[in-house]
């Protein structure tokens, strides 16, 4: 398997710990957000996805994008160490907390969105540090609400065992670090932050770990 | 089943249409986005989905937000009638259209992201219109890439069935429709959103049939 993958995207960040998690092998390809104007903006990296956006996994020349659809399958073709509970009202919760940052928080702050703001908009580098803080505090407070208020947390988002909403709340806290939001409102989110920070699929699936941040 | 809707929530109007395709009975309970300052701000909401947006489901008291996570978790639930593939790959392309829309599209478009744009950055409706023809323009032009790019579309977007792709693809059409969007450029979604049209599990499921429309 080969993942197209850039070592800041929290939604390639995603995946690579879900692939770790699983214990599966992969080759990074990396596409430079910001060199060449955008390498994932390029025709031949549009080729591989429309969408022109990371993450991309090629898996025997099968290629899917988006990191939810990428590590649902990864799940169904690479069952053990799963990533979603056995019962459907726990997927259903697992997968609740994993849109919460994917679809709720995460599309705010992405890269095109940020160039409308100071490009279209007109807005300040201080606007868009406003915006992307405004935009991560709402969704940490939302995910912060679900994990504090139900007894299926544990010592992760979901019982004892990481799972697809940990593969998403760790990005995001990255993130929510990387531009200077306060997360001390987030005990619940940091207490399983720190946990997952312990374990090494974790670790290696980090940015900075990556090839391309050098 | 208890689905808290509003009519017009592109999200709300996934779920719908993933109840109707499986012959499932339920009740709504309109939440309104508009009156008393958005009814789904209040706390008896926020009691029931602490993010604050609508669709929720209650199957019994349980309590499950986030509209791919509902349809997932009726999928699981209520297997016939499917509205995902049998096979891996299928399931990751159908998720994968399905999170074009539900991730990359439809949150720019949010009510409370108009809100911040025309409230903390000061900006004109004009400028409001322009950025949701812009995200809408963006997020159909991948969705018509993807599907008129790939041998595995047919008369819905994944073969010649509904499925959770055509549950998303439906309502984005609506509002790209909504809000002026000249839909010429994407000939594809505009075929299958026409085959979708005439089946009644999408015509019960339109914003204009619902109770709270009046």
């Amino acid at each position: 398997m080969k993942l197209y993958t850039y070592f800041r995207s929290s939604a390639a960040y995603r995946v690579r710990i879900a692939l770790n998690l699983k214990g599966l092998d992969y080759g990074s390809v990396p596409v430079h957000l910001l060199r060449d104007g955008g390498q994932q903006l390029l025709p031949a990296y549009r080729e591989i996805n429309p969408s022109a956006l990371v993450p991309t996994l090629d898996d025997d020349g099968a290629l899917i994008g988006q990191s939810l659809a990428i590590i649902e399958y990864l799940e169904e073709s690479h069952p053990s160490v799963p990533l979603l509970p056995a019962d459907a009202l726990g997927r259903a919760r697992v997968r609740m907390l994993a849109l919460t940052v994917a679809a709720d928080t995460h599309p705010l702050g992405n890269l095109r969105v940020l160039k409308y703001l100071t490009g279209e908009l007109g807005q300040s580098e201080q606007a868009k540090l406003a915006w992307q803080q405004h935009w991560l505090h709402t969704g940490m407070a939302a995910l912060e609400a679900l994990l504090a208020s139900s007894s299926d947390t544990g010592l992760y988002c979901h019982g004892d065992t990481p799972t697809l909403a940990d593969c998403c709340l760790v990005p995001q806290v990255f993130s929510a670090q990387r531009f200077g939001v306060d997360t001390a409102p987030y005990p619940t989110i940091m207490r399983i932050h720190a946990a997952c920070a312990g374990l090494p699929a974790f670790q290696q699936a980090h940015p900075a770990q990556q090839a391309d941040a050098q």
